[in-house]
């Protein structure tokens, strides 16, 4: 039985996040009603490298599902984009192993934050960016994140979520950088905490617009307390940019 | 009597173009009622540099109108951007000349039609261009559009309009330039007819796809016959960038 992976793009705004919730549109249910659809296969699930919330886009969303379809992972991606909203598209696929496991082999996970620091708002990237008020600057949000690079508990960014084994994660990558009047957050780390990269972009907001000094942040980590960190930034500058999976 | 001169931008997509028709939402009307509930003044009517369609965009789409509010520009600007929705955005405010007209004075308008041509769609610049299943070949496009500098007549690119005087217009710049999976076409003129820039970006489509010679241009701009230039293309590549004033 064929192990298909797809990569796939969403505009999170009119989505109620990844996970199927009923009566509520979810980019999963979505998803799994147009792969159904093309394959007649009704009681098919995707399985994706991880949920992403409400309002959240994906990049770069990876998931796998068995099929006995014998078309070509291409063909299904023409197939069943034709089938999609045009708010959801698979922008690449293959067979993959029947071992594959698109959340139990992501060794890496890659989330931008995007935040617009403009004095007005732009109309066409809107739903793309947090706004903020404020002009952030950019090397003091730099020098601040230095502390949470690396292994280290991070309860002090996640927002309580039943049953996790353990807050310690460990961030390989966190850089800021500025794009005009935007301000990019990217943040890579082999597993992440519920609302874990919001908490750090409000937390660096704190410090960018000169409300937090720098050495805050190490002081955050070391409280293990989320009333500590700065606030859940919005979900609509929150991309899940890219899945890596070991060779 | 103070005369304010406002440069706006607006998402098209929600908009049923620019002016004002009973029971429709248009970027006219929406900004008229935002300068109103700050100046109280509910009479009050703004004078465009010229009307976009329903589904156009705008970057900088310049305003006046007259108000007896002794507001500096800027504080209008802040106040009535407040005012409005999401969607439309007063970027630039100053104060102008009495006699300052932003339809009669305008000397120039710079449109952008852009055009998405990557083999899967983009999810999330969607609304903000035209998706166009072939790939298309710049150079081809750009020798193709020489014909089109200069003063001509464009009947051949103008949907019908009635009391029109003339359809000779003179194009000052047209530019093809490929951004990644993005193409512009720029094209600046002193006026534009009905649709001229969508049925020139329709005619380009036609030759960087490879469906029409690129001396069809020049023969389409002789015939003077709308029927032998291409479709008109669809509004949401379309953005009014920029109206340029005698200095």
């Amino acid at each position: 039985m064929p192990n298909i992976k797809f990569t796939i793009s969403y505009d999170g705004a009119n989505f109620r996040g990844w996970q199927t919730q009923p009566g509520l549109r979810t980019v999963q249910e979505t998803l799994e009603a147009a792969i159904a659809a093309v394959t007649g296969e009704p009681r098919m699930r995707v399985n994706a490298s991880g949920r992403t919330d409400s309002g959240v886009h994906a990049v770069g969303q990876v998931v796998n599902f068995h099929t006995e379809s014998k078309h070509p992972a291409m063909v299904l991606l023409k197939a069943i984009n034709a089938h999609l909203p045009d708010d959801v598209v698979i922008r690449e696929a293959s067979e993959v192993p029947s071992e594959f496991d698109a959340n139990r082999d992501a060794i890496r996970k890659l989330y931008r934050y995007v935040i617009h620091d403009g004095p007005v708002a732009d109309v066409f990237l809107r739903r793309f960016a947090c706004h903020c008020k404020w002009r952030l600057n950019v090397e003091a949000m730099r020098r601040a994140a230095l502390p949470l690079l690396g292994t280290h508990d991070f309860h002090s960014f996640e927002t309580e979520w039943p049953n996790r084994a353990t807050s310690v994660r460990t961030i390989t990558h966190l850089t800021v950088n500025r794009v005009g009047e935007y301000v990019w957050i990217d943040v890579e780390a082999d597993g992440f905490l519920y609302n874990m990269v919001r908490a750090i972009a409000g937390t660096l907001m704190n410090v960018g617009r000169g409300y937090w000094p720098e050495s805050r942040v190490a002081e955050i980590i070391t409280a293990e307390d989320r009333r500590e960190a700065g606030p859940t930034a919005p979900p609509e500058g929150l991309f899940l940019m890219r899945v890596t999976y070991a060779a």
